[in-house]
Parts: C-alpha cells; sequence; structure tokens
C-alpha cells in the first residue's frame, strides 16, 4: 500500500539509504504549468540541514523528472515521474543496528511483519520517504490555485508551549539534553468551494485524518474545535447560517472547520495534527536484540529535535494532496 | 464513495427515511459462523429507544440476511448482503426542513454537492446509516475473536467531565436545556499480534483516523498519548523494549499506544475519539433558507442529546471492520 | 470482487436460490430520472421463461429499489440498492447435486476456493446473478443517452450458423436431442465522442473485454476486425483520416473497431463475444463425487440450450456499465 | 490509470522519446531472490533489434533498480522502483508528426483526451511502456516458479498462416512491400493449483482479458476453444470429470481451457491473444492534420513488420502479473 488517493494517485518509494526515494504521480490534468522553481522552494522548506534546529545531513534534494512533462513543461495528462537520489547517506552510521530495535521506531515492528529490513537509517520507515510527497504536492498545487486554493501550516505549540518566540529556545535546550520535543501543527486550507467532499466514508475530515496519521510521528488530528468541541455544549458552538454581502451562504462562526456532513461549506477547513518528540534521543537507552536478547542503544546519527518543524511542510503537502485529488473526484479540473 | 475497506468490502446504502438501510459485505472468508444472536445484542446497543438518554425513535433494527450465508448459518464467502428496515420514520416532522438549512448539519452542503436531497431525516447524512456499519462489524467479529482480538470501548468524558458517575445527570440537564453535549470514546484493541498494519499510507493508525472520522459527529482522533505526545520531551516517553516472561518483545511503557511504523507491535491499541455535541437543539436558531433568505428554525425531532453514548458503539464496529480488513491483508484469515 | 467499476460502482451479491439476487449501485450522479417501465422492459429481456427457447423458470423479476431514489423519481446521487427475489426456486431439483459436480460447471472449482458452496442451482456461480447486472444496466442508461450515446446487441451465430432465420431450428432441434449449442453475439456503441477511454492499462477494449469475460459462459472477446486482423496485412486494414461533411475527423474503414491507442475515436465501437454451449445436458454424464469417486449425473432442472440468447441483453448490460463508468472518468456526467 | 492489479500493483510510466520508461512493483512479498541475469534474459527477448525481423531501434534496456531489494538481492516487501533510459531515441524522425495524425495510431484519439500529446514515436501510446511490464514480470517470476507454475508463450500463425517454417518468409516479404502482418500468439499457464480466480467480475479469465487488451496492438482474446466453443455443441465439448491416477480430480479433456466459473481447475490454462499488423506502413497515407486538413504522411521510423512477434513476450509477461496477483489474492504467498 504505496500508493495514495483515488483519482490523483501518488505511488512513492525508495529506502533511506538505498539509490533513491521518488513517487509516480498519475492522473493529474493534462496542459499544467510545472514550475520547478517552485518544487525547488517546497524541497528545500522540507530538507534537512535547512536550519540548525534540524537534522545535519546535507541532501540537495533535486527532483529530477523523468516523463510526464513536454519540452515547453507542460503536463502530459501522463504519469510523472520523479526522483531524488540520496547523496549523503553515511550508512556506516548504521551498522550497530542491524540486530538492534531502536526504541519508539519502526525497526521491531517491520521485522515482526516482513522478515525482514533495511536497518540503515530506517528504510523506508525513514521519514526520507515524505520528500517524494513534497515533491508531488509541488507538482499538485497548481491545480489548487487555478481555483484561488490555497493550504498555509504554522507550528501552534512546541513542547505543550504556544508562545512562538519561545519555540527555538525550547528546541536547543532538547538538544543540548540529548532530548526531543513534540509539537502541533496547524494547517487551514483557504477557498475551498461547498460541495468537496464524498459522503459516508470518503468525508472530506476521514481523507485529511488519514492523510495526516500517515506521517511519521504523526499521533493526533483534529479539525475545526476538534477535541474542545468534547468538552462543549451544542448552544456554545453552532454554526449558525447567515449570508454575506454578496448574498452568499455562510456560517457566523466556524466550529466545524469549514465541513459539514463531510463535505467542505465554502469557510476556512481548519485542522490540527500533534507529532510526537522525535524518537532518536541522544542517550543511552535500553532495548533487546532482534534475537531477543537484553541490551542498551546509544545512537549517533543525526536527527531532528523536533520533528514537528519539517513535519509542518509534509502536513501542507498530504492536505494539498487530500484536497486536489477530492477536487478532482467533484469534478473541479485544472481551470485553464 | 460508500465503499469501506480493501480486502473487506462494506458497501452500505440508504437514507434515514427511506425503506432501509444497508449493506453487502464482501470478502469475508468462507465458513466462518454467523451468530445472529451476536447482531441482535451488537444492533441492541445501537439502536434508538434503548436508554432514556437517547432518542425515543423506536426502531426494532431487525438484520435481514439476504445472501452469503448457508442453511448451516456459516459463510459462503460470498457477498452477504444484509437489510434493516426503516420502520418508525416520521417523515412528517421533517416538512419544515424540505426549504431550511439546519444549522451545523449536512443540509447545506449536500445541497451544494448534489443540487438535491432528501431532506426527511438527514436523508443518508443521518447516524441512521452506521446501522449498517454495526451489523457488518458483528459479520466480522468472529474473524477477530478466532484469533483473540477483542475491542473494548467506553465513554472517557462528557462535557469535559472525566467522572463516569457524573455523566448521566449531565446529559439529563443538557436535555432538560433543550441543549447537548460532546465527549470522547476510547477503544482498546487487544491481543492484535505484532506485524498488522501496511507502510506508508496504510499504516494501522491512518487506516483507523480514517474510519473514525468517516462517524458522524467524530472531530478528532489520537492513538496511545495522542495530543499530549506534542507537549512531552522524548526522554519522557519512550516505550523501552524488554522481554516477557514467555521471551515475547514487549515494551515497558505503550505510550505509543500498540502501534510502531504503522504496524502494531503487540502491545494494546488505544484509541480517542472526540464527538461534538448533537446538532440538533430544542430551541429557535438563525438559518437561512435554501434561496438564501434568512430565517429562524426550531427541529422538534427525536434527538440523543449526546451522540457520543450511541457513537462508542459505532467506534467499536468501525475499529473492528478495520482491523479485520487489515488482518485479512496481512494474511491473517478465519482461524478454524 | 462482487464490485465492478471505477467511479460508478455496481456491487452485486445474491444466489441462485437464496431469498434474493440484488446489487448496490454507487457512484451514478444526482438528479437522473429513473424510468421503471425501462426497467422493467430490460429485465422482461433477459428473464427466464420469456420464450420457448429459454429456461422454463418463471421469475417475474420484479426490482425493489430501497434507497438513492426520492418521491419524483430522481436519484439523489447517493447509493442505490434493489433486490430481485427469488420467487420460482425449486432447490429439491438439486439435491442431487449436493456431491456431485456437473461437468463444465463451477462446482468443482468454487468447492476447491472456498470449502463450501450452495450447491442449489449453481449457487453465486448462477448466471441467475447477471439479473442484478441489467438492472443496473438499466439505472445507468439515462447517462448514455442524454448524450446520444446507444449500445445496441444483436445475435451474430448460433452454433457456427450465421443465418438468422436458422437459429431457431437450431436451438430447438438442440434442445430436443437434450444438447446445448454455442453463439456469438455482436454490440455496437454508437455516438461516444472521441477520447473516451483511458491509457495503458485501462483502455476501453481492455475494460470491455474484462466486462464481457466476467458474464458466465463467455470464452473470447475481439473488438473492430478482431481476430480476423491478426490474418491481414496492414495495407488492407488501415482506417485512414479524413473529415466529414461537418468538417470533424473521422475514418474512411473501420477496422479499428472506434478505438485507437485505447481511446474512442468517434466511429463505431464494435465488439463480438463467444458463448459456449449452456453447460448443462439432459444426458447422462460421467463424473465424479466431492470425494473423488466416479459417477454419473443425469441433470434434470430447466436450462437455455442456448445462453448466447439471454446473454446477449447481459452484453448490452456491461457494455452500458463500461461505458457510463468511462464517461464518468472521463468528466462526462449526465446532461441535464 | 496507469496502475496495474490489485495486491501485485506496477505503476508504470515513460514516454517512448523522453527520459526514460519505468515502473514501481509494489506488494511483491519480502525475502523473493532477485535474479538479475533473468531480467536480462526477459528484456533481450522484448528488446528491439534483436532480430533481423524487428524494429532497428537499438535500446540496451538495461534495468537499474533503485529501491525494494537489499545488498544481498533479496525484495524487502517495499515497492521496487525501475526504470529503463532511453538511449537510442531519434526524435528528429518524428518532428514531421508534431501535427499530423497517424492512421491507425493513438495521435489523434490522444490528442482528443488530452488536447496536448508527446508526438516523438508515439510518446506514451508507444509499445516501448510494455518494457516495463516485462521488467516486472521478470520480478514476480519466482514466485510462480516457487509454485511450480510456468507461463510459455509461441507464435502460432502469422498473417493467418499456421506452418511456423513460413513465418520469417511471410513476415520479410511484408517488410519488402513496405507491408506489415498480424499475428496470433498463444499463452499456456502450467501448474497453477485449483481455486485460483475470484467469482463474478474478477474471474481468472476476465482479469487475463483485461490485461491482454491492454497490450497496444491487441484485438481479441480467448481461453479455452474459445471462439470455436460458440459454433459447437455442448455434447462435443464437454469436459468430463475424472481422476488422475494420484486420485486428483482433473477433467478427461480441456475444452475449458483450466478455468470454471472464473476459478482455475488445475488443468493448463490455455489462451490466445490476436495482434493487428503493426499500424505504420512504409508507404504514403492519406490523413489530416491536427487543424482537419487533409494530407498525406510516409511515417519512415523503425518499426517492426509484425508485432506479434515481441508482443509475445509482453503477453507472457502480462500473464505472470496477472497470475501473480491472483495468487496473492488467493492467500499462495511466495514458497520459501
Amino acid at each position: 500500500m504505496n500508493i495514495f488517493g483515488r483519482i490523483l494517485r501518488l505511488t512513492t518509494y525508495g529506502e533511506s539509504h538505498g539509490a533513491a526515494v521518488g513517487g509516480v504521480l498519475d492522473g493529474l490534468p493534462a496542459r499544467i504549468p510545472v514550475d520547478r522553481e517552485a518544487i525547488r522552494r517546497m524541497m528545500a522548506a522540507r530538507r534537512p540541514g535547512n536550519s540548525p534546529l534540524t537534522s545535519t545531513r546535507d541532501e540537495k534534494d533535486e527532483v529530477l523528472i523523468l516523463s510526464g512533462v513536454n519540452e515547453d513543461s507542460l503536463t502530459l495528462g501522463t504519469p510523472i515521474a520523479f526522483e531524488i537520489h540520496n547523496a549523503d547517506a553515511r550508512s556506516d552510521d548504521y551498522e550497530a543496528l542491524r540486530h538492534t530495535y531502536r526504541p519508539n521506531h519502526a525497526d521491531y515492528t517491520w521485522q515482526a511483519k516482513y522478515g525482514i529490513r533495511d536497518h540503515r537509517g530506517g528504510g523506508r520507515a525513514s521519514a526520507r520517504e515524505t520528500a517524494a510527497r513534497v515533491a508531488a504536492a509541488a507538482l499538485a498545487m497548481p491545480l489548487l490555485r487555478s481555483h484561488e486554493v490555497t493550504a498555509a501550516t504554522r507550528i501552534v505549540s512546541i513542547g505543550g508551549c504556544g508562545e512562538r518566540e519561545k519555540f527555538e529556545s525550547i528546541i536547543r535546550q532538547a538538544r543540548e539534553n540529548g532530548d526531543s520535543v513534540g509539537g502541533v501543527v496547524e494547517c487551514v486550507v483557504r477557498g475551498l468551494p461547498p460541495g468537496i467532499g464524498e459522503p459516508v466514508f470518503d468525508k472530506l475530515q476521514a481523507r485529511l485524518a488519514y492523510a495526516m496519521l500517515s506521517i511519521p510521528g504523526v499521533k493526533g488530528f483534529e479539525y475545526g474545535d476538534g477535541f474542545a468541541l468534547a468538552a462543549s455544549r451544542g448552544s456554545e458552538v453552532t454554526d449558525l447560517f447567515t449570508t454575506d454581502t454578496d448574498g452568499k451562504i455562510c456560517t457566523l462562526t466556524n466550529h466545524s472547520g469549514g465541513i459539514q456532513g463531510g463535505i467542505s461549506n465554502g469557510m476556512d477547513c481548519v485542522m490540527r495534527v500533534a507529532f510526537k518528540p522525535t524518537p532518536t534521543l541522544d542517550r543511552q537507552l535500553h532495548t533487546v536484540t532482534d534475537a531477543g536478547e537484553q541490551t542498551t542503544i546509544h545512537v549517533t546519527g543525526r536527527h531532528d529535535p523536533c520533528i514537528a518543524l519539517r513535519g509542518a511542510v509534509v502536513v501542507g503537502a498530504m492536505a494539498v494532496l487530500t484536497v486536489a485529488d477530492m477536487m478532482l473526484a467533484a469534478g473541479l479540473t485544472y481551470r485553464y
């Protein structure tokens, strides 16, 4: 199950320390301009080594497009294959992990499932896989933009603290302590017309939740007032209908987060995503080997102390891919 | 998109005040016993009118099976079609809603999407659709049980209060005030062997989140320590590996909620689901008509003041359907 | 795998001698008129007992619609569930078949696959399942008609003879001899605009072939000049392009059968489907029991001597369902 | 729709004269050996320029594997991405085709569908896409072999002639005349155990027909006695059951072609596929431009006079991919 989406389908591939990660984006309409500079910018935002607060692994993350785009940089309607070579993969760092399970990582469960795993850097369970998602979202972005739909993300809390000016110091302190810290990312999709989303199972929020929980390190999803609604009275959170100055139907408040009955209502679509702290700590930890023997491990690879930072870019990418897919399902194609 | 699942696929159909709601369950292995008494019990738990705290609509909710089961009550491996007739549907109650949008309901968005809707009782957007999910889960349950996998749900808070003994009074009070109240449901899947779940997009938590957010009224999903992890340091929440007395690998704590890298690790799989307050209030509310005219509405149908109560049964059902599907995907069929 | 289609999805269910056969049609656009009289006519054409040349099983084949259609007989965009009760099922006829495999039937293979089967009348392997397909096609037909697309079928040969006036006598003679006879059905889809079909795997001809080979008793499929092209020189069968009197691009000949590169070219889409002779003969035949013992069998149920006759209706139905699905995939919805 | 398969899913990409063609094979079980020499052999069989009778385009067709395989050449259970670079693509040959539609090609229909196309060498409609299918089949082959299942193909007729010793001269003569010729390929899958295939829509023959008709140039499919059965009496073609010397159930004859009711019965699975003559002729042909103007065209690219020759390799590849997928669906994984 390495395929995401119904109409717009992204297949991703690649292990963290293999030759490349990449993907094939199928179902994007023809004659959409491919903006290579925009792809570069989105990749740069996700790239490790782009800030003193993130991993020092240095990847250029250049996106090589192999198909589906013509000489004038227009999509052909055929699958767009792209690949991102793994340049700075120091596999030697990982030799100690060949037979030892890192706590809070996927090492043990993947071994249980497959009976084999690429132990180098988490193999395919690595967050490096998300580079392909960001590249694909950059390709799909013009579809949203042609309808004036945007997706903006921001960090709303780090380690439980909601004051932006303190985020950097909290992360630095965690790194100095060989520790890590979690965070919450908010994503707002603006401009979505009413009527996007499918009833019953493929509700817009269900597809968004699926997309977000497929990101490594994500532990929770809520939209609109989310969990706070579970602590509310109905009379406090009713989004009364009215009409705006253009006579368009809207709601006075937006506790619903832009979705009612699984379908967009034209208001901002607001969601929040919880990231756990980076599982890798610069500490000696108790664990077991694949033979079931007790041991300790001290992983010294290069890791972000707070995955929510780069995770925010992936949240935005998954929102774009999900919304693009559901717009296409609703018959909204690229507006030429 | 009225089809749920990959290997075990449930198609549901039906409007709240149409002839019937029902479904077709495809992909259930052959030769599984169908326990009609167990189906009756699960349906009774979800049924309106089974408690003074829930809707007074009186539905027998008898499940009529039309196919896929032989004379000895064994599944044939072919699709199991079942239907639940709508007996006590008072459509007259809804005549006022033909042209008026109820706030916080799906009336407006469905009209925006389809240009038509069954206004009676919410049509297909009604929670009555979930009866088909509960019936399907009752059919799939023996698959889990044959591997000693169970799914248990409980209400953990109502209107923000976590003290069980106060739940009833909070709900009664809401009803007396013509108000409603939200709640949080916890579901624990026990006995899942390591190795269930798919990497990358079809992570176990992603499929569970999708399933839960497809339930009417659900606004949030978290698993393991969920949103609390976003406020934690890594050092506080690391699930160290060890072995149990049988030499089986396990973790000392379970902040991860039984899933690592999208795949079960053998520990309890724990999740929480947030339900908003029932959108229907016994009050006059401001809204608009489908012609965009300002008006007020006072809905007097029969509704639960707290959908989380009956919602808990649906949470359990969706957990069963999701886990059954992913067990089959992992090659775990019915253990005869 | 009891679900057909990508956008327009038909799930069918039911055993030949169970309570009912039926289906759920999901994905049909909203606000399409449901013409119950047209459904009745299409069902009557397929129905057993409607001609002295077909089975004498007498089924009314009334289609009961349970959902998805409003009081004005317009589709709601929600799943349309329908069922056809099995009225005249004489299960006693089949008691002898409980442990004996009929030659050329699915008895043995289904037992091999499932370890269980409904032996009465072939269970789910019976051609009675196709009643649900015909009903679904009748529901989808207005989508084609709104674009002036039609699907016409006719028998082109029976038992190797292509002279229509001899068909009846060939079939009568086969029946008198306790024998059966095969036939070829041609289907022509007219009015399909250019551009329908998907490249590479979901070519229009690939989807049609899949649809046709899923009909019980079908052994071959060809489109355009089909197998005759394999015996031709390219120079004899080139469809040269030109323009018609309206300046529209067309071809001078139609050896291609209206499809090039998997996509319709606007010419008539022509295909032929080969039906084997009815496998049930009014003769004593050598076979084995499910215990592997040699035995003989003489089946005395009511069967068509030539399944191609009623099969032609199913060929038309599958063409309609396939074309409707691919029109929707290409963005052609109901023309209101 | 560039994705093939349900459990074992192949996504292909690439234009004939773009940077590369390739694919991602998802769903292949873990720990299957990858035999690079076998891949090379299968690719060589399909490769242009490997015989005086086929296209003189010289492609090395080296398969570069980017992911999903570990250092010991074992599959990891993760997606296997592979690419085949387009080395000898002489795009200049095609400049004349930028605005002119070649008869019997996909130029016009793709333009009608997408409003854009890569005119060089047929773009994605080129048979070059099938290189990715052959590479994927080579990867899946060990799954079949581990169950002693084989797939063998042979040409049974060329230009209507069934005498093998004349095939070469027929093709040479066609080439000398600037003409081309069709052919029929037979494929026999041996060793398939009873019980493979799904009932109703995903019948084994339906999936095979879909696979074969997705190959460029294929116009017909039949299995068992195929179209000949439509000209037969039932009494002539009944496959009577018996048991072999091991007591295993088998049939005395195999008119059914190894499939009954959509499910394999353990006998040889036999099918035939009709290829049309190569559409490109070394002649001046009447056609139109994309502006609808009458013109002539004389294509001088390098083409096979008989696509059935190399097509046979693709038929075998599609049989392998289809059977592998359906074995996995039936729970038959790699036998370690």
